[in-house]
């Protein structure tokens, strides 16, 4: 087995305030570790870039510790095991995980989400549509968001790596599947790619008048990645007893103070809404099943998904900031 | 059997901006109507008085259609069967149910809630502790709240109708209980009547500091019947996963516009918390188990209610805007 010397590492250098910026980011290389017991030694071959990476270096209270100043960026990857003294992995599988910004990663159970097939599907769609973002789209939309046939159901940020999968799983349920999209182009594939039956620029205006032109029986589901002004159009639509998935909150820069918007409670009342929020990393024990799920669709052609792959390892940090300014194309990988 | 030639009712003269005042309502008397085929006649005995009301008189869209202008003030109360020609009612019974701010209505089973047994519990009961407060208090606590033991459960106006009840249940299911309210002397009342091991006065200047000090856990379980300020110095005192149940939003005093506060889908999304409205008019048909529960626990004297009476319809528009005001000392209940 051969070893590469030395192992390539992004770290967090300082602290973003808002949307981390390449400058927040450094190069700290380091020479590559050996597994210990129950360890694993993985070469990261594709990286994912992610929306929560924001969260994941502010330091204010979140779902997960904020990665440390010096620190490898936390990142999801897939790579291939190239040593193992782990009881349940061998080297040349392919490991889905928390392997970082950089070319190797010692793991152990805590890094480990799980294996990767590669005849299954193209391993990149194991960081999205078989990843935390298809399994997102698909929990998410069926557990919190429960709709039915004949329902409405409205997507913000409709063509992305999230709502692309969402649109078309509400499709397969028989349901009325309106998208808001960042540009006249995503709009349109909304509509010819991801099962959307209308989907709406919403950087050409938004309206509430013009949300309930495209949802003339209103919402009973809104699939929230947005959060913000996107959103204040779209509460007034909800029907009574409509489900609020708030699954991202990507419209808003800043939240330390929280910004002020329209007070809900009443709506919230008076519509028996349920608005409930969903973080992927309290199902890891169902990413297999429902990764298999999304699998078969894929197999069948019936669930399509973009990539939007850039090659090398130090371009991480500006993917990141692009995937906050909406450039993106797909899914936001690094082939490494 | 003898029928009072006279109707004395309360309409609504105009329609109120915001809470309504007795200025609002008019007498508009009329002969006693006579029941027609599925109808019966119920003399009114007592009348509640509840915060919802304002909400029944709004033009805005609401759970119910707004009292018409010239309308009999809509009105749950308790009254007694005069006559029937309702295959299910005879007279001497006595009914819960839609009869209006009158002597006499004249319903079917369109305003007909329950029938009330008056060996159960004192008639009044049926407005309160056994009619929609106390029925309130149990389903959006249990089903929405869903407290386990250990967990804190917060609740504001917490000496009220619905907030002493939900304190009591809480209690009983083994949770450390908090509660807001708006006096030293219904503070004191919480906790010496109502189950709570805490109560803090809000007027005396309420913040998220001492919030967090009565609930050094955090908070699993929000009971909101306010919303605004008081509802925003609880929110970053919530813990993972924690329910926020809307009852009531009753110290906002007006929605249309509605106000601006502090945006709250960050919170939702990375603590994962689950916010619902509840109506109970949704949990008709759970009337009479749930009261049967209530009646037995009030049977045992483990759950204790107050009653605040006042005599004569004619007291009815003021006892409802002093509602308001926070001047009740428990159900607010109008003896006819």
């Amino acid at each position: 087995m051969t070893v590469a010397r030395s192992n390539r590492r992004i770290v967090l250098g300082r602290r973003p305030t808002g949307i981390p910026a390449p400058s927040d980011f450094a190069r700290a290389d380091m020479p590559v570790e050996r597994p210990g017991d129950g360890e694993f030694l993985v070469r990261n071959l594709l990286l994912s870039i992610d929306p929560a990476q924001r969260g994941w270096v502010n330091a204010s209270a979140n779902y997960a510790d904020p990665v440390p100043i010096g620190g490898v960026m936390r990142s999801l990857a897939v790579g291939v095991v190239e040593e193992s003294r782990h009881h349940n992995v061998v080297a040349g599988e392919h490991l889905y995980g928390w392997f970082g910004w950089q070319d190797y990663c010692v793991g152990s159970d805590a890094e480990l989400l799980r294996k990767v097939d590669p005849r299954q599907a193209p391993l990149s769609a194991a960081l999205g549509v078989l990843g935390i973002t298809g399994i997102s789209a698909y929990l998410a939309l069926t557990e919190i968001g429960q709709p039915e046939q004949g329902e409405t159901v409205l997507v913000s940020t409709a063509a992305g790596a999230v709502g692309s999968i969402v649109g078309q799983i509400a499709r397969r349920r028989g349901c009325h599947v309106v998208g808001l999209t960042g540009s006249v182009e995503k709009a349109a594939r909304c509509v010819a790619e991801f099962g959307y039956h209308a989907a709406v620029d919403y950087k050409a205006g938004l309206s509430t008048e013009l949300i309930r032109k495209h949802c003339p029986d209103g919402i009973d589901v809104f699939f929230d990645n947005t959060s913000g002004e996107i959103a204040d159009a779209v509460w007034p639509v909800l029907n009574r007893r409509a489900r609020v998935v708030q699954c991202g909150t990507a419209a808003v820069p800043a939240w330390g103070p929280p910004p002020a918007g329209p007070r809900r409670d009443r709506d919230v009342l008076v519509k028996r809404l349920r608005h409930e929020g969903f973080i992927i990393f309290d199902h890891v024990t169902r990413f297999p099943a429902v990764a298999a799920q999304l699998a078969a669709w894929l197999a069948d052609g019936s669930l399509r998904y973009r990539e939007d792959i850039e090659h090398g390892l130090e371009r991480a940090p500006e993917a990141l900031a692009a995937l906050y300014r909406g450039q993106n194309d797909g899914k936001k990988i690094i082939e490494v």
